[in-house]
């Protein structure tokens, strides 16, 4: 079917392209004209902005965002809201926070307009191995755009069937779902988030160990020299803890057992935040999502304020003389 | 090869199976009559005890305890180092701490025996898949026991290659590594577990915040009643955070989504205290880790002491007065 | 100086009779008549509600609502927002989100109105020992009303002064401080009461710590009985763990070594979680205030779903059989 | 009571003063000859070693170790060993781990000599405010060496008595407590240090939040440009979070209110890490205790190779790139 489909980096272009070799016809449009016109190249239909996009859509049409997070993504809903008519569908499949997507749909609907909330998974795998989506809104528009939605997903591909699952719908193991109402789809693509920085901050601690198990700090009988990327690779077959996350793991240390070349100071984005604040919401303890959240944030700092104190308060009492700047 | 195995349980009496499936001779032995004679009617050898066994094996012998972490292993090795000649080889491949095999390591060294310590993951799983070995012990003597790693471990299977390794040793690939001297396999077990505690509770946080997002104490319109089911099943393809035991979680809520079948009071074994206590020796922080085992402590109590400490306390700074239980 | 006081509970109370001990005119409005006709009945002159005091307070005027944190709090100041004059002003002593008094600020500087956000602390002892304030709104505001506040602060007490002090202005070393535009008193308040959750849970831990070191689950020699109450009370001097908290401590154990008259299922209150929420605003990695809120989430519950995940996925990989409820 | 002083450091020194103030006679030595000297220019009797000031005592001796933990303190005890008569006495007055306690009290137990370790708290304070004493040992020879506690204890002071306390025993008022056999001392003085950072780092936490208010980052209309000092100075008074801990943070502020003079690279004693080893062994969770530890190790580092590896990670699933070293 026909889509329009707005921003077309990483994740966009190649969504465009995954619906094209589906049978699908993307209308392409970017601020960039080079990313419009390199997809333009590969024959799909280029439009100038959204107004020539809307133009350039058949009734009832289906405009999918893929933008950065935030104004960006604001101000198209926007302008999108006074370009569509009634029965048309605007699709955000970025990193929305879920209560925006509440708010969009309520004022979209006003005007006749639907609106679907699409958390995307996949990085810069999906054109390949296909996106993970999870989506809110309303079933019948979810049912009018499933073509889209299973074209983009993985199908069942080569994962094993799960021997216990009894319901008829058999969508969630082809790779995508229908969530629930307005913001259910990021809510469940923020929580896979939340969880994805708890499963790589677990790694990441216990590789620490491993690594620093040669530090000449240690008693001299109690010291190992391992091998970390054998680890890393050795756990991907026949243990509890193998995960694409190890996979990429053993990817990184296959290259560089000591990842000197990277730096270590990790961004955050929305998405691990808003988990700990639902979360607080629903007062479930969350522990190790929120441990997972904080060591980015301290990996971005060299001292904090906190640690400072700590020095002045330990001299205060004990005068213990920090060693000096 | 010929091997002495000692334990038939669930994980010894599948190590048995799979190496005679290899094409090698295990001499079996367990304290339950009954289950010797169950392997014995699989045409394995049975040893009426470990004298008996020692005499049944050619030298050099090989004998691979499969027992309880502990008392039970601790005397079985003391037994074998009476029962056994120079430059035969015992195997711990049970959940040691491993410092328990270097001081066996140097004990039985006195003797010209030899010790190994391999890390053995796998579970129920490893008759068909193979088991992860991770083994510490001396060069020569890993030669040695080479075929017997090689049967045991599941090799390649359809685990993709990691594209960037340049080892030339590709052991690891094939699911078995020489960690290091004695106590390095197990070392590397241990933090094997402590990491599956992380990914774990990782999960679990995640699933909780979805299953409780339809409290009635939430706003109406911030609710969603999600399929918990098919989000751990949509969750396995295309998205970052497959693994192996998200494929047990679909498992588990596909049958139940309710998950109504289960208490939650968590055990932990040894492997998940030791790698915290590993990882404060090294001074390396590991906040994820050790947050996954305080929540199974938490797990298996109702109040505890510091709870109601807290109560207390509230009580008497502000007359907040907790229901009476 | 003449104020309205609308809230006359433990805390509101109390403020009332404190200044009118230091010579300042409350006029003193409850919903519950009972509770007005109380403070009537100790000289202080009553209202009948919110236009009643409006009528009976000289201009400008100041009410000072000390009334439950949310919509009780909201509709208060809305309604005086209808009944007050230009320069009129509006107090908050309640425990308000910081960002409902940016809110509320604006919305009454339209009539000229002002408004002032006090964080109150001090509980039930405060009509003695004083009430730690901490105040936000415009300057001005802030300085007429200074008797008011200098009044309910505790003053210099026999509280140590802090050598090292340059500032000229000493209010805060008499218990009240101008923490800056609105909001910022409550913003303060908010994380005092953060951190007041880490120092309990800190106690906490530690008594847990010292309580069960005597179970029979410990090797013999490596147990203790400990006498918590003692432990808590040799505390309070000479050591660096001495504090009001502490204090606190010592009177609960003193009267009940094993606390038994408490439930532990610990209430937490909004300063708590707006307070992560903050931390996570600023990136300010807060590990410890997060671990103190989750305990109090966690006390609540019996066994969470996500307990009973991680027994879920035991089971799946290793048949570990947790005992059926 | 005459008593030998083994250590003149900070501690030792201050110890060997406030006992002779008290009416006692201490014999001193420390094996810096300038240190023994200093304190024999304050009329103290000086031993030029351990065999002479064994010399130097009368029977039953009394020889109090302020040594620093580890392998010092071990040396001198087993010197002890040689050196001393049945029925004499060593006291560890260090931080020395509890088990080494149990151990030394059964060694020297075989010869007839007592063992007692004393938990001291007070720092540079103990001088003028008295040592908060928390006791190991036979009830025996705490009573035969209460003279010496009891002078060195704060005594009741100006703190209130807790109203509640019912027991005869009134020590623990006084400053100091036999909280039981070998190792219990060690044991309360540890968990106390346990605490302590705890507290410590729970006010650090919520200050950060507070100096960090006014960053550029956030929006412009939810900055505070707080003055931490007030702040600090003003919790001091009625409010829940006083402490001793919370003046020597207002004495640290006053100062300097950005704390430029620290460096935040943040020591942690044997004492921190070994309550969490002690909570891991009762299954007690401890998240507050870790986490101020895991904190201070982490103030240590600048980047971990766990943060290096969650960067290598985000750049295997999403090509994001982190900025170059």
């Amino acid at each position: 079917m026909q889509i329009g489909i707005v921003g077309l980096g990483r994740m966009g272009g190649n969504i465009a392209r995954r619906l094209q070799r589906g049978g699908h016809a993307p209308v392409v449009f970017d601020r960039s004209s080079e990313a419009t016109e390199a997809l333009a190249a590969e024959d799909m239909a280029p439009a100038a902005g959204l107004a020539d996009m809307v133009a350039k859509l058949a009734r009832p049409r289906a405009v999918w965002l893929m933008l950065p997070e935030g104004d960006v993504t604001e101000t198209a809903v926007a302008e999108l809201g006074e370009l569509l008519d009634p029965d048309d569908v605007v699709i955000d499949g970025g990193n929305t926070f879920w209560k925006h997507d509440i708010r969009r749909a309520a004022t979209l609907r006003e005007k006749g307009i639907h609106y679907m909330d699409v958390g995307t998974s996949g990085g810069v795998w999906g054109l390949e191995r296909g996106y993970c989506l999870m989506v809110g809104g309303d079933t019948a528009i979810f049912a009018r755009l499933e073509p889209i939605f299973e074209t983009l997903a993985p199908g069942y591909g080569e994962v094993a069937r799960t021997s216990t699952r009894k319901l008829a719908d058999d969508r969630a193991a082809r790779g995508y779902i229908h969530a629930g109402p307005a913001g259910a789809g990021h809510f469940v693509k923020m929580v896979h988030n939340g969880i994805e920085y708890g499963l790589m901050q677990a790694y990441a601690e216990g590789f620490d160990i491993l690594y620093r198990r040669g530090s000449a700090d240690l008693p001299e009988n109690e010291r190992y020299d391992f091998e970390v990327a054998d680890i890393a690779e050795v756990w991907r077959r026949g243990s509890v803890v193998s995960s694409w996350l190890l996979d990429l793991t053993a990817e990184a240390l296959g290259g560089d057992g000591r990842l000197e070349g990277f730096r270590g100071a990790v961004p955050d984005s929305g998405e691990g935040r808003w988990t700990i604040e639902a979360a607080i919401q629903e007062a479930v303890p969350t522990p190790v999502l929120a441990a997972s959240l904080f060591a980015r944030f301290r990996s971005r700092d060299e001292h904090t304020f906190a640690d400072r104190l700590l020095s002045a308060m330990r001299f205060g009492f004990g005068g213990h003389i920090e060693r000096p700047k």
